[in-house]
């Protein structure tokens, strides 16, 4: 059980270390953070977007988004790990607020927030927990609840 | 490279089989085909919803779509396969085409077309690979393609 935990843990550290890579821009470690092709193909869905595949397509999507962000921030909630051998699950709640860059001389475009849920599955390899596959996805509002995050996502 | 093969066919069998199952209408065979509790904490993401955890809340969200869904039918593009140990990661687009309960005494109600994406994991049991995870997610036109999905989803 110790090892258990010991896994849960770390996981949940990889997954973190996802987010505030992101936070910072961070390119380089979001690049060290994907499984690299050796240990097989990674996919991403960005919110609303198709399928990307393979560490090309998705890490020039990281750089696209991150030459549109100025500022962008996640609270997460609801992390669940699920550790299965060398494989792990990760399931969150993003509750991201982000800003573009500024129009006419403003230091920061208007922030908007956005609800967003996230699979994200991590493979064990000798460097630690790399990104297998992330898939991030709109919470639209059907039940009358978080009706602002719609407009947002 | 057999191994792998058959692997990979197997795989992609047990995810064909998954849609066929929503097609029919077929909650039994959905249950199977999810990965019971002794094997580890499933998780599951409809489009626009937010996360589904446990067999409780997953099995009972499918119950819940196929009394409100008529008709369904899954065109599958672009599905990859990527195996790992005793773990698998499906990408594929899901090319819905839909119909609720008819109003008015109408046979079935108006068919809409949706565009998703899904990133499905399975895990190899005795009995077969079985869905650990699933997430779709609507795909959203911006770049001027697809934007008749946009309405559908």
């Amino acid at each position: 059980m110790s090892d258990a935990r010991t896994d849960t843990e770390a996981v949940e550290r990889a997954n973190t270390a996802f987010y505030e890579a992101m936070e910072r821009g961070d390119f380089e470690e979001i690049s060290e953070l994907w499984l690299d092709d050796a240990h097989g193909a990674i996919s991403c869905v960005h919110p609303g977007w198709p399928v990307l595949s393979g560490r090309g397509e998705v890490l020039r999507s990281y750089a696209l988004i991150m030459a549109n962000t100025e500022y962008i921030q996640f609270f997460l909630t609801d992390v669940r790990v699920s550790v299965s051998g060398d494989t792990a699950l990760v399931t969150c709640t993003e509750n991201i607020l982000s800003g573009g860059p500024a129009e006419d001389g403003a230091e920061l475009g208007p922030l908007v927030g956005q609800l967003v849920v996230a699979t994200n599955v991590f493979r064990r390899t000798a460097e630690g927990w790399r990104i297998w596959s992330h898939h991030g996805s709109p919470v639209l509002a059907e039940s009358g609840e978080e009706e602002d995050d719609e407009n947002a996502s």
